[in-house]
């Protein structure tokens, strides 16, 4: 099996021939600029991963790889739009960078580029991939609709949350995995299978996100509390609202939606409360149960241990398992 | 045959079954708001008479022409941001009756479900029909660039506008009418002929579009000068711009990007530049030869002239030469 090193490899030197200077590279620059500023390739890693695990060439899956990879990357592009966010992996977003028509615009000529890619695909599985790829594009449209539904509203319960990052999260990469074991000839339950292993890896990534966000590595040295700042309706938040009594209600009442103290004040008074009621174990207990059970599904998966090691290897480093 | 008010109640019909409620209508809603405005349903009515033109029952299309309608209002969702407009077929846009988020966001929902109906079409013409529709969908962007790049250009040339407008306007036409034919079971050489016949028809139609919007039709008593006070670079304008001796363009120069004057003063001073250079006798010979070209395509097209009356029909009275 390839190396996780070649098969990045592999998807950046594909990446850098996708943009060649055209008529209309106005167009495509802003796409070809956000994808050169890197990411962990993830999606399209476990893409290649999963059809190498059923016994296929990695090349072969290249152009589904690169579909999830440009879709995750249309995504960032509106959703940064959305958000207003100025900064993308330490550099401006492309409606920073250029303006908001043109992220508009060239997020959509992304999103056909990702089904480009899909009709080039070997004919016996470019339908069940296509299938696959439709389905997942509309769960994450659904996924970020919640995402700012929540935003306003004030009902939102723990398995809401839940539903909102598996369509937002979890469904691209289950799709990733499980275009890529169609490719490899999986059968339709190890499809299944691989589809539900990555859901619950998804799961479990964004809560230990979430988690980290909050709480914190002194490993990474990340700057914390952003979530909190940003008063959004994290795992966290949403399980302090569930567990708060009276008096840690109050707190959340006082600091949560108010910019009236300090950044430092309002991160370590949220995090006191949530510490207090121990959703920080919640999290890391339910992050882990999710990790557990991607692990169950791949376990159950009909190929031999051996070709689940890199996958395997990939999931605990991204869950920061591995150290 | 069916008869074109037949063919809009099927559309009709099929639009209104299209949103059911769901969990996620908020999603979906404003793209069910839009594209019950109405409109004149152009694009899906052209496809099915297309479709009835090679002999194939209108039903068998319907996916293609909910397709192709779908992919318009998602351009207009889309665009109608890009341009700051406020107003559609006579009411809000989707982004002054919701935001600019869920512009995008359903914008980009409705492009998948694009997709999605393509996918229903009957196995033998999908993947054609997919083909050529993704290779529209990326050059309608690519005319939407066009048209942007154009607001800060100074050195627009008629040919760019006519490629600009074939992009953004004609593709579209052709492609909803190509696929028609391909589900017919049109011939190759059938289905290039009625793709350039769109091809032909749509510079046509935005020429004379151009025109009206300048020099009027007082039979549809539509307010005229728009797009002069917009200062927008349309084929009166360049083609102003390519004809000018000093005297005209020191005018043009005067009102053209300037707001100086008052609306009736500018609309006039530029309409007197554009007669005195008879460029609006040229968009109309312009616009009559490619709708001459059209007509010639349709007449090579390998089935019986009885078999074209309705498309010939619908030509005639989009181009207001039916009166």
């Amino acid at each position: 099996m390839t190396s996780i090193d070649q098969l990045r490899d592999i998807i950046e030197n594909e990446i850098g021939k996708s943009f060649p200077p055209t008529a209309h590279h106005r167009l495509y620059d802003p796409i070809a600029y956000l994808m050169g500023l890197g990411g962990k390739r993830l999606r399209p890693i476990f893409c290649l991963l999963s059809a190498e695990m059923f016994g296929a060439q990695a090349n072969k899956a290249l152009p589904a790889a690169m579909a999830v990879e440009i879709f995750h990357n249309f995504s960032l592009i509106h959703d940064d739009i959305m958000d207003d966010a100025p900064m993308r992996r330490g550099q401006s977003t492309v409606h920073e960078k250029w303006n908001v028509a043109q992220g508009i615009l060239s997020g959509d000529a992304a999103l056909v580029l990702a089904y480009n890619q899909l009709m080039t695909l070997p004919e016996e599985h470019r339908w069940h991939a296509l299938q696959g790829f439709n389905k997942m594009a509309l769960e994450v449209c659904e996924g970020q609709q919640l995402d700012m539904d929540f935003e306003i509203r004030e009902d939102v319960r723990v398995e809401d949350y839940l539903e909102m990052i598996r369509l937002k999260t979890s469904v691209l990469l289950a799709t990733s995995l499980k275009t890529g074991a169609l490719i490899g000839g999986a059968s339709p339950l190890d499809c299944a299978l691989i589809y539900d292993f990555g859901i619950n890896l998804g799961l479990s990534f964004q809560l230990r996100d979430d988690y980290l966000d909050t709480f914190g590595d002194e490993r990474i040295g990340k700057q914390i509390g952003g979530d909190i700042l940003a008063d959004k309706k994290t795992y966290l938040l949403i399980r302090s609202n569930e567990k708060a009594g009276k008096e840690e209600a109050a707190v959340l009442n006082a600091y949560i939606g108010s910019t009236g103290q300090s950044a430092a004040d309002k991160v370590h008074q949220v995090r006191s409360v949530m510490q207090k009621l121990k959703v920080d174990e919640d999290a890391e207990a339910l992050s882990k149960k999710y990790y557990t059970e991607a692990m169950d599904m791949l376990e159950k998966v009909g190929v031999p241990d051996a070709r689940k090691v890199q996958i395997k290897s990939v999931s605990r480093s991204l869950l920061g398992r591995d150290r």
